[in-house]
C-alpha cells in the first residue's frame, strides 16, 4: 500500500509531516494505526497527518502494514529535519538523544516512549523543547496505554498530589503472578515468561527494577514538580524472591508484587519525595492485588481528589501505540494552531529523601531458638531502634521439621527445638529498620533471617 | 482573612481575574483551596489567580473559608463581565446558561461542573467558546474528581473507542450497595442515603438516572465525537430495583448496579451509537462489584488501547473542588499563553440508535405452571423471537412454599405446584428481548413474570 499525499479540505490546516524513528513492535503499529486511522485523525488533528519517512536500522526487513517500503531510511538524522512532528521509538540512550534534540532544533515537537532516555536526560530535552516552542510528549513511557501522565500533569494540576503507588512494569507482575499462581520458582516463572514474549532474552532492565524506576523517576517529577531522574530512585528488583517467600504470603494473604512508590514525605524543614521501587507484600484484598499478568495499576493520592486508581495494558504493541498516537493528536494540533502545550515544571524543587529518611513497614520471619527470654531478646532489639512492633506470630518448629537439604543454617542438628518468628512492625524510617533486621542477624538466638518485605497498601 | 492583592513576579504574566458563580459544599471547597493554594497555583499557571468575586444568592450567609466577605455579590451579570475566568458551580439550566453565554461573549474562558446544562445545552455553549477564542471545560461534570473527560477527549484522541460502561452516580450506588449488605428495601436504604447526605432531600433527578443520563451523553459525545444529548439516552432509574431482585442477584453470585454505556454499534449502515442508564446484573467477581458506597469507576475499551478503568470518589466538595482546579489551571495557562485548547469535535456525527436495535443480554424469572410441556413453550416463544437462551435453571416451588403475603398471583391457590424459572439470554436486540418478555407474560402457563434484569459485565 502507498500513502496517497493527503491535501488539505476547505478550512483544514496544511498536512503535517510525521517521521517515526524506529519501527520494531511499537513503531509498527503506530505506522499501521495512522494509516488505518487517518480519516479520524485528520479529522481530529485539523489537517492530515502526512507519514514522510521511517528510521530503521537495515532497509532489508519485512515490510510495515500501511507503510510504502520507499519511506524506510536508514538517514535518521536527515529524516528528522524534514518533519512537523517526530515519534521517537528506538528506545536506548543514543543516537535516540542526539537525534530528539535535533529534531527539536530543526523546530519539530516529538513524541517518545523512551522512559529510560527521559529519566536520565529529561530536563535538557524539556528544555531545548521549551526553547523552540515546540512540544515533547511522551505518555507511552509510563504505563503503556494508560492515560496517567496527562490526568497528572494536567487534570491534577489544581491539586495536592501526596502519594502515587503502582504496578508499572509488566514483565515482573506476570512473573510474580506465576509465582503466586502455581508456586513456582522465579527461575521457572521467568523461563516460561520469555517463552510468551513477555519478558526479554536478557531481562535485566525488567527484574532488577530499571525499567519500574525510569517511570517512578518521572511520575515523581510530574506528581511532585521537581526534578527526579532514575538515579535518584531507591531500587531493588525481584531476584531475592524466592518461591519460599511467595509461599509465605499467600499463608497470611497477602500477594508479592513489585511496586513503584513515589510520595510526599513531611519533614521538619519542608516537604521532602522519597522515590522507590521495590518488591512488597499487599494485602490480597487490596485492589492491587488483583492486577494479574502484564497489566499495569497506579494509584494516586491527592489531597482534595482522595485516592483514585487508574488500571490498563500496560505494555505491548497496540495498546503503546495508542498512548503514541494520542501524543501526536495532541501537537499536531498545537502545531496546526500555532502553539504549544504546557510543559514541565520543577517549580516546587522539592529534596528527594535517601530511603533510609522513607517510613515503610516490614514484615519480617526469623528462626529462633526456642528458649525463655528469646522474644524478649528480641522485642529489645526493636524498641532500642525506635521501631515498634504491630504484631508477632510464633510457630513451633521442632528441629525434625527442618529439611537439611532446605536449611543451611549452622544450628539445624542442635537438639534445641527451634521456634519461627513472624513479626508485623509500624511504619518506622527505612533506615531504622534495615539496622533493626541487621541486628537480628547478629543476634546469637536468630538462626536465620529467612525473609523481610515492605509491607503496603494496608 | 482578606484576598491580598496579588503583584506578578518578573517574567509572571498579569493576574487574572477568576469569578465564581455558586457558593455552595463544591464553590465553597474551590474557593477555599484557591486561597490555601494560592502559591502552588500561581507557580503552575505561571500567573496569579485573583478572585475577583463569589456570585451568591444571599448575602446574608455565613462565612467562607478564604474568602473576603467583600466579594460575596449577587450581581451575578456584573461580575462576569470582569473576570478572565468563570467557574460556574450554581447548577440547573438557568440563569446558569445565561451567565456562561454573557461570560463568554465577554471573552472568558469558563469552568463547570454543570452536567444538565451541557447535557442539553453543550453544543451551543461549545460553539460560542470556539467563536470567541476562549475554553468551556468541564471536567467535573462527570465522576467527580476522577480524570476521565481529558483522558477520553485528548489521551485517546488517537483511538477508536468501542464502549464506556460504569457507575456514574454515588447516590444510586449508595442505595443500591446498602440493599446488598443489609437486604433493605430501596425505601429505607435511600432514607438513610438521605440522612447521611449522600442523597437530596428530592432525590428525583439520582433515583430516577437523571444524572447519569446527562453523564452519560457527555461521555458519549467525547467517545464517538458525535452530539449526544441527555434526551438521545435511553434510562431507567433504580426505583423498581426490589429487595428480591437484590438477593435474587446474590443468590447467583451477582449485584444490582446502575450502569451508564456508552457503546459504538455497528450496522448495515455504518457505525450507530447507543447510549442508556439502566439497572443491570453485574457478575461479583467483576471490578464495578467492588465499587461500593459514592464512589465511581468508568471502563473505556478501545480497539488500540484495551480496556482501561478509572476509579475515584465520584462526588463531595473537595474531590469535585480537585476536578474545578485542574481546569481552572488549564484553561488559566492557556490565556497565560494566548490561547485556548482544543475544543468539542462532533466530526463523526453517529446516528443515535434507539433502545430496541441496543444489544443486550436479559436475565428473567418466572413462575410457572409445573407441567409437562411448559418449559417448551417458553423456549418457543424466544424462538419466535430470535433469541437464543443460554442457560435455563429450574426451580421447583410447591404451592405451599409461596407466601400469599408475598404472592399476589391469583394462581397461588390452585392445587398444581408451581415451579420457578430462572433464564438467561445470550446477547440480542433489546427490542427483541422486550417483545419476547411480554409474550411470555401473556402465556397461560406463565403465572409471574418475577424479575426481568439486563446483564452486563460477563
Amino acid at each position: 500500500m502507498t500513502t496517497a499525499q493527503p491535501v488539505p479540505a476547505p478550512g483544514e490546516g496544511a498536512p503535517l509531516r510525521v517521521a517515526l524513528l524506529g519501527c520494531g513492535v511499537v513503531g509498527s503499529a503506530v505506522a499501521r494505526l495512522m494509516s488505518e486511522r487517518q480519516a479520524d485523525l485528520r479529522a481530529r488533528v485539523g489537517a492530515p497527518l502526512e507519514l514522510v519517512g521511517v528510521a530503521v536500522r537495515h532497509l532489508d526487513r519485512p515490510p510495515v502494514p500501511g507503510v510504502d517500503p520507499g519511506l524506510l531510511t536508514t538517514d535518521a538524522e536527515e529524516l528528522v529535519t524534514r518533519a512537523d512532528v517526530v515519534v521517537e521509538l528506538m528506545g536506548g540512550i543514543e543516537p535516540a538523544k542526539g537525534l530528539i534534540q535535533r529534531a527539536l532544533k530543526h523546530g519539530a515537537s516529538v513524541v517518545t516512549a523512551n522512559k529510560a532516555l527521559l529519566a536520565d536526560h529529561g530536563p535538557e530535552l524539556y528544555e531545548e523543547a521549551s526553547a523552540q516552542g515546540v512540544d515533547l510528549y511522551y505518555e507511552a513511557a509510563v504505563a503503556g496505554a494508560i492515560p496517567l501522565l496527562r490526568p497528572l500533569g494536567e487534570s491534577l494540576a489544581g491539586d495536592h498530589v501526596d502519594r502515587v503507588l503502582g504496578i508499572v512494569n509488566g514483565t515482573t507482575n506476570y512473573v510474580l503472578d506465576q509465582m503466586d499462581r502455581t508456586g513456582a520458582d522465579l527461575e521457572v516463572a521467568l523461563r516460561q515468561a520469555q517463552e510468551l514474549g513477555y519478558a526479554e532474552a536478557d531481562p535485566t532492565a525488567d527484574v532488577e527494577g530499571f525499567d519500574a524506576a525510569a517511570k517512578a523517576a518521572l511520575l515523581a517529577s510530574l506528581a511532585f514538580h521537581t526534578r527526579v531522574s532514575a538515579s535518584d530512585v531507591h531500587r531493588e528488583g525481584i531476584m531475592a524472591v524466592t518461591a519460599e517467600d511467595v509461599a509465605g504470603a499467600a499463608a497470611i494473604d497477602h500477594v508479592i508484587k513489585l511496586l513503584a512508590i513515589c510520595e510526599r514525605l513531611p519533614t521538619e524543614g519542608g516537604d521532602g519525595i522519597g522515590v522507590r521501587v521495590h518488591p512488597a507484600l499487599v494485602p490480597r484484598t487490596h485492589p492491587l492485588a488483583s492486577v494479574h499478568g502484564a497489566f499495569n495499576a497506579v494509584f494516586v493520592e491527592a489531597r482534595a481528589a482522595g485516592q483514585l486508581m487508574f488500571y490498563g495494558p500496560g505494555a505491548g504493541g497496540d495498546p503503546t501505540a495508542s498512548a503514541v498516537l494520542g501524543d501526536l493528536v495532541a501537537v499536531a494540533r498545537h502545531k496546526v494552531a500555532g502553539h504549544r502545550g504546557p510543559g514541565e515544571s520543577a517549580y516546587a524543587n522539592l529534596p528527594v529523601l535517601p530511603m533510609g529518611q522513607v517510613r515503610t513497614r516490614y514484615h519480617i520471619n526469623l528462626d529462633v531458638a526456642d528458649r525463655p527470654g528469646v522474644l524478649a531478646t528480641i522485642a529489645a532489639a526493636f524498641a532500642e531502634h525506635g521501631v515498634s512492633l504491630e504484631g508477632v506470630r510464633q510457630e513451633l518448629v521442632g528441629p525434625e521439621f527442618i529439611d537439611p537439604e532446605q536449611d543451611e543454617t549452622p544450628q539445624r542438628a542442635e537438639a534445641e527445638g527451634s521456634a519461627r518468628l513472624v513479626l508485623v512492625t509500624h511504619s518506622a524510617p527505612d533506615g531504622a529498620l534495615a539496622a533493626t533486621v541487621e541486628a537480628l542477624s547478629s543476634l546469637d538466638t536468630v538462626r536465620n533471617v529467612r525473609a523481610v518485605l515492605r509491607v503496603e497498601g494496608a
